[in-house]
C-alpha cells in the first residue's frame, strides 16, 4: 500500500509543504524511518532530531514546520494526524463471513452477516453477534448476550451471560466480562453466603477493554462502560461500577464495587479506586492513585511516595509513622517560642 | 418463579410484617423497586428512601421497620436474609450430566454422575470431576486433579496438574490455578536457574476464585485456600501461600511466596504482603494495605497516603524524602528550648 | 527415579561428606524429610532444625556442614544445588511429536520435527513453531509468529500475530503476548483516536512469562524482553518497553509504555513504573516500588509507607497532607530560635 504525500494531505484533511508527489509506503519512528517512509514530530522537545531524520516525510506543527526543509504534513495536531496517516497504510482487517466448522453455537442463536467466527468459538443459546462482527479463537460467549456491529472479540475472552456490548466495541484476549461481583453476608458462624450476583455488564459504543482485564456484572442492575471508555489490560471493574463517556483507565487499576468515574476521567495505571464513591467528570488521577472519598472538583490527583534509596526510605518511612506526634511537638514549641519571646 | 411473602418468610427463617399473601416475583434495589418486587434496607441511612419506594415488600431490621408502614420480612440481618430472598429467585442452575462431544476427556480420568462438560473442555489423565460438578467451554484440566463435588468451573480456566479442589467451589472465568511458583537461583553469570516447581495446589470445600485470579502450585508441599475462601478478581497468590478458613480478599492484591494470612482475615483490594510473614486470624487489613511484616494482633491496619490536588501532593511528597531530616530538626529545637526556658 | 549420593554429588559437581552409597529417592523441606529423601539448608538461621531432621542427606555448605554430622553434599551455593538435585529428581518432560486432532493448523504454518501440540490449539497463518516445542491446549498462535526451539506455552495463552520468541521460553496459562499497546489520541470532541498499534513483542531465549501476564506489541517497532528475563504473574509490560538481560519482575507490577529496565534488574511485586523513564542496570526496586522518573545508579530502591494500625495511620495519613507546611513551620521555628538563642 502506497500513497502520494498529497493524498495523505487530503485523507487527514491537512496540508503539504514541500512535494506533494513524494511516494510514502510506510510509517516509523523520527531515528528509525527511511526514504519512502512517514514520521511525526508531537512534542517539540524532540525536533532537533529532524534535522537528521531520513524520513521523506514529517508530520509537524505549522511551528515546528517553519525550521524544516523536509517535506512536511501540516497538522494542527501531528499526534493525531498521525494516528490517523497510521490508520491509512493499516485499515482494519475486513470480516468475510467465515465461521469456523470447529465453532459451536447454539441453534437459538443469531449471528447476522458478515461476522467472522474462529476455531472452537462458543455461543450460547439465544446470543445475537451483529453485522459485521468478528469473534476470535476460543472465545466464550454465554447465553443472552449481544455483540454490538462491527466489534472485534479477540481469543480467548470470556464474555458471561446477560452482558450487552455496543457497536465496534474492542475486546482484548484474556479479558472476562460479566463474572459474578464479589458479594458475601457474613454469616453468624463467620462463614460467608454468596450473594447471587443478578445483574448485568452493558458497554456502549466504541469501547476498548484491555488483555485480560475483569469487568463483573453488577449485584443487580448494571455495571456500566459508557460510550468511548478505554480499558488498559490487567484492570478490575467491580460490580455496578458506572464509567462515564470517553473515559480512559491505565493498566493495573482496580475500581470497588458502585463507584462512579465521570466523563473523561483520565486515570493512570495502578490506581485503586474505593468503592461507594463518586468522581466528577474531568478528573485526572495520576498513576497509582489510592482513592479512597469522592472527588467532586475536576482537576489533577495524585497520591503515594515515589522511590529513594532504601537506606532513606527506610528512615523515612519510619517517620511517618510518628508524623502526627511530630506534628503535635511542632505545635506546642510554636506555642512555647511564643511564649518565650514575649519574656 | 414467584413467592408469597409468607412462603419468603419461611423459607428465610424470617417474620412477616403486614400482608403475607402479597406476591413476590422479583428482587430489586430500593430506588428501583416497582410492584411485586421486594428490595432491603441493611444500612440505616439509606432508610429515608423508604417512604418513596414502590417495592411490594422490604426485608428490614426490626428497629428500621417500626417507622415503615408496608410489607416487610423482619430479619436480624437484613443484608443475610436478602440474599436468601436472591438465592431462592435465582437458585443454582443443577447440571443435567451432559458432556458437549468436543470435549477431550483421557480415557484414564474419572468422571461421576451428573457432570456436566461444556464444549472444547479438555481433562488430562487420572484427573477425577466428582458428582454435579460443571466445568465450562475452554477449560483445561491438567492431570491427577481432582474437582470435588457441586463445584462449578467456569469458562477458560486454567487448573494445573496435581491441583485438589473440594466441594462447591466456585472457579471464575480466566483463573489459573497451580502455575510454577515465582522460583528461581542466581548462578554466578547471573542469569536465573529454574527450580522446578513440584508442589501442588489444595483449595478446600466452599471456596470462590475471581476471574482471571492466579493460585501458583507450592515449590515443595502446597499452597492452600482453606474451606470458605473467598478471592476476587486479579490476586495473585504465590508459591506456598496459606489462606485460612472464610478469608476473604478483595481484587488485585498480590501475596508472595509462603506467606500466611489467618482464619477469618479480611484483605481489602489492591493490597500487597510480602513473603515469608504471617498475618494472624481476624486482621482487617484495608485497601492498598502494604504489609512488609508479620501481624500478630486481630484488628484493622491500614497504610498510603491518600489522593490530594497534584499541587499539594507534589509539595508533601517531596517533603517525605526530607521527613527523618525533619524530626531530627525538631529533637534539636526542643532541646535548644529546654535550654532556654531553663535560662 | 532414584539416585546415590555419590551420582547426585557427580551431576551437581559438589562433594559428598558422609555415605556415597546413601540411596535418595525425593526432595523435600527440612522438616517434613524422611528416610531416602534430600533437603538442604541455604540460610544459616535455619540449621537449627538440622539436628532434627529425618532426611537421608542434606545439602550445606562447608561451614554448616562443620556442625552436622549427617550424610551432606557440600555446595558452594546450597540453594542453587538444590535446585539442580531437584531437576534430576524431575527431567522436563520431552515432547513426542504429537499433535492432537483437533488442534487446527494453517497449512501454511510451519511445524518442526518433536511438537507436542494440545488439544483445540489454534496456529495462524506463517506462523513457525521450531522443534521440540510443545503448546497447550487451547493456545492461539496468531500469524506470522515464531515460537523457538524446546519451548513450552502452557494452556490457554494467547499470542498475537508477528511475536517472535526464543529458545527454551516458558509461557504459562492465560498469558497474552501482543495484544495492542494502549495508545489513543485525544480528538476536538473529547473521543478518543485508536492509534494502531503496528509493531510487535521480541522474547529472547531462555525467559518465563508468568500466569495472566500481559506483554503489548509496540506501536511502532519492538517491545522487547531480553535474554533470560523472568516475569512473574499479573504483570503488565506497556509498549514498548525494554527489559534487559536476566531481569526478573515478580507479580503484579505494571510497567507503562517506553521505558527501559537495565540488565539484571530485580522489581518486587506490585510495583508500578512510569512510562518513557530508564532503570540502569543492576538496580533493585523493592515490593511495592512506585517509580516515576528514571534511576540512574544502581542500587536498592524503595518507596510507600507500611501498615500501622488503622487508628495511627488516619492520623499520620492526614498529616502527611500538611508535611510541607509543618516543613515551614519548623523553618520558621529555627529562625526564631536562632534569634533568640542570640538574644
Amino acid at each position: 500500500m502506497e500513497f502520494t504525500l498529497g493524498e495523505l494531505a487530503d485523507l487527514t484533511n491537512t496540508k503539504v509543504k514541500g512535494d506533494k508527489h513524494v511516494v510514502i509506503q510506510r510509517v516509523a519512528t523520527l531515528e528509525s524511518a527511511k526514504q519512502s517512509e512517514i514520521s511525526f514530530v508531537s512534542n517539540p522537545k524532540y525536533k532537533s532530531y529532524l534535522a537528521e531524520s531520513k524520513a521523506s516525510a514529517v508530520v509537524l506543527s505549522e511551528d515546528v514546520a517553519q525550521e524544516y526543509s523536509g517535506n512536511a504534513l501540516i497538522a494542527k495536531d501531528p499526534y493525531l494526524t498521525f494516528a490517523q496517516v497510521v490508520s491509512c497504510f493499516h485499515p482494519v482487517e475486513k470480516p468475510r463471513g467465515a465461521w469456523h466448522p470447529s465453532a459451536v453455537i447454539d441453534e437459538t442463536a443469531t449471528v447476522e452477516g458478515n461476522v467472522d467466527i474462529g476455531a472452537n468459538v462458543v455461543i450460547e443459546a439465544n446470543s445475537i453477534i451483529r453485522e459485521g462482527s468478528r469473534i476470535g479463537a476460543g472465545s466464550f460467549i454465554g447465553k443472552n448476550t449481544t455483540i454490538g456491529t462491527g466489534s472485534l472479540i479477540h481469543s480467548n475472552v470470556s464474555i458471561y451471560s446477560e452482558t450487552i456490548i455496543g457497536k465496534n466495541a474492542i475486546i482484548h484476549s484474556g479479558a472476562v466480562i460479566g463474572a459474578d461481583g464479589f458479594g458475601f453476608a457474613l454469616q453468624q458462624d463467620k462463614s460467608w453466603y454468596k450473594i447471587k450476583q443478578i445483574g448485568n455488564v452493558v458497554i456502549g459504543d466504541d469501547v476498548e477493554v484491555g488483555a485480560n482485564t475483569t469487568v463483573d456484572r453488577a449485584a443487580l442492575g448494571s455495571t456500566v462502560l459508557s460510550n468511548g471508555v478505554k480499558l488498559d489490560n490487567q484492570l478490575q471493574i467491580g460490580h455496578n461500577v458506572y464509567i462515564g463517556e470517553h473515559a480512559i483507565m491505565a493498566g493495573g487499576t482496580v475500581v470497588a464495587g458502585s463507584s462512579k468515574i465521570g466523563n473523561r476521567c483520565q486515570i493512570g495505571g495502578g490506581a485503586a479506586i474505593s468503592g461507594h464513591i463518586e468522581i466528577t467528570d474531568d478528573v485526572v488521577v495520576t498513576g497509582r492513585g489510592m482513592v479512597i472519598g469522592s472527588i467532586n472538583q475536576p482537576g489533577v490527583y495524585s497520591s503515594g511516595t515515589t522511590t529513594d534509596t532504601n537506606k532513606n526510605w527506610r528512615r523515612n518511612a519510619a517517620r511517618f509513622r510518628q508524623l502526627d506526634t511530630m506534628a503535635k511537638k511542632l505545635k506546642k514549641l510554636e506555642k512555647e517560642l511564643d511564649v518565650l519571646k514575649k519574656d
